[in-house]
């Protein structure tokens, strides 16, 4: 998906939600346990429940690895599914020397030879520039660089500053920058950070953020909107635990669809007032 | 595997070798193919060949990822057959938010969920303290994390240093310090960082250090042993390429053989030098 359809579907699904998939076989609800594959039919029915509502589905590779062969199984099936107009994010964290690198590239990226072709994949930085840019060169796929993100832990490492006062995540953002575009290359930026936001779109005016933090981590849409939000949007806001485990009874997908439905109404509402629809 | 015992494999086999498995199914030898799993055959000849020679092996996952669920049941059955006097270190690079850090240490620790259960993992520390505790918390079990690294990228952002002169991967290993202990956390040092050993040292003395980058990277054994080796050798040298592509032919074990026992022979002499063996 290219950046010009990516804020296509922004502009008419009047949202810039993304769907997190993080799903715990241990928290579906249990009577999903009796379907040959309860991870994929939970999946398939929470995509099912809230694909027009959302751009973006984002997996949790942890999730399915911590199964085995079997959740990768269940991982492939789920993103063969994964509907055509949203952006299809691996959230794997991956990164290595160049041409390790370039396998993860291709776990996620090639279809032909893993079975899964994601739109778009997370990658952490910390190695530098040999372990990013193998994700960058395949074409017209998407790298999501971490930056600053919404956990506690990240006040470790990430705002460690030089002499300057720059911090690590904004030495990652310039350097990184100077290896993509924002065509091929979006941040992570917890929701949590509030002002710092102020800080990112000083170095990335134009790149797309993407946000975990909303909901069960405490972070605000508006505080991110005020601060985040550029002409063309620039943001997709992810959503996991709030919608995904809303219930845990047979009524989960709808109550799943009402929880993505109140942010996609809250992000409408954002989208108006910066004039974009 | 304990670090007493660690230690005791070191001398028995006069060796701090660990062999990396990045099997590629693209670089394996053409007889290999014939096989219903050319991946677990390679590896398993490779471990049959080099098994008294080495005291850890280190699949690097990103290699059997890349060929999805057929790459992880190749993973699952090359980790059963490793030796149980070797360190198994899955070399994964993983970290994420606590729940999920909490999915991966499953993924890999976790045999009867996941049907991996190897000794040790690598861990990118980006993310900060909730990141890398989880792994801590296995019992019995070792997190690996990346300080400095042996590729070109790691001068990227590893030697980022603040205003007291103190660099991002001394920070880390000066805050991943006060998380686990000698016996549960080790670090990743490159082979071709020479004299940065030292300032590791000053900040782990104890900590056994993982070094990637001698052979095809070119890192230097006699220099690592230099600034790095402590009285309980307290390095596991890895090399991957070197050993397991020597031939492509028909002799492929027997080269592996000849390159991991020169090795242990330098080895050898390391250890004798400091008067460990």
């Amino acid at each position: 998906m290219t950046r010009d359809e990516l804020i296509h579907q922004i502009k008419i699904k009047r949202s810039f939600l993304c769907v997190g998939l993080d799903t715990d076989i241990n928290q579906i609800p249990m009577h999903l346990l009796d379907h040959e594959d309860p991870v994929f039919e939970f999946n398939r029915q929470i995509i099912e429940a809230t694909a027009d509502l959302c751009v973006a589905y984002k997996p949790n590779i942890a999730f399915y690895e911590s199964m085995g062969a079997a959740g990768w199984e269940s991982l492939r099936k789920t993103w063969r599914i994964l509907p055509k107009d949203c952006l299809s994010i691996a959230d794997a964290k991956r990164g290595d020397i160049g041409n390790t690198s370039r396998m993860y590239a291709t776990a996620f990226f090639d279809e032909q030879r893993s079975g899964l072709g994601f739109d778009a994949i997370t990658v952490a930085p910390y190695m530098g520039h040999d372990s990013v840019q193998p994700f960058l060169q395949f074409q017209g796929k998407w790298t999501i660089v971490l930056a600053l993100t919404s956990n506690t832990g990240s006040l470790d490492f990430q705002t460690f500053a030089n002499t300057e006062g720059v911090r690590l995540f904004e030495q990652v953002i310039q350097k990184t920058n100077t290896w993509g575009n924002p065509s091929n290359l979006m941040y992570v930026v917890g929701a949590t950070r509030g002002q710092a936001f102020e800080s990112v779109r000083k170095h990335a005016p134009d790149h797309f953020l993407l946000v975990p933090g909303i909901g069960a981590q405490g972070g605000s849409l508006q505080e991110v909107c005020k601060y985040g939000m550029t002409a063309d949007c620039g943001l997709l806001v992810n959503a996991t635990r709030s919608i995904i485990y809303a219930s845990n009874g047979t009524d989960f997908a709808e109550r799943a669809r009402q929880e993505a439905s109140a942010l996609q109404r809250e992000m409408e509402r954002e989208l108006a007032a910066k004039g974009i629809v």
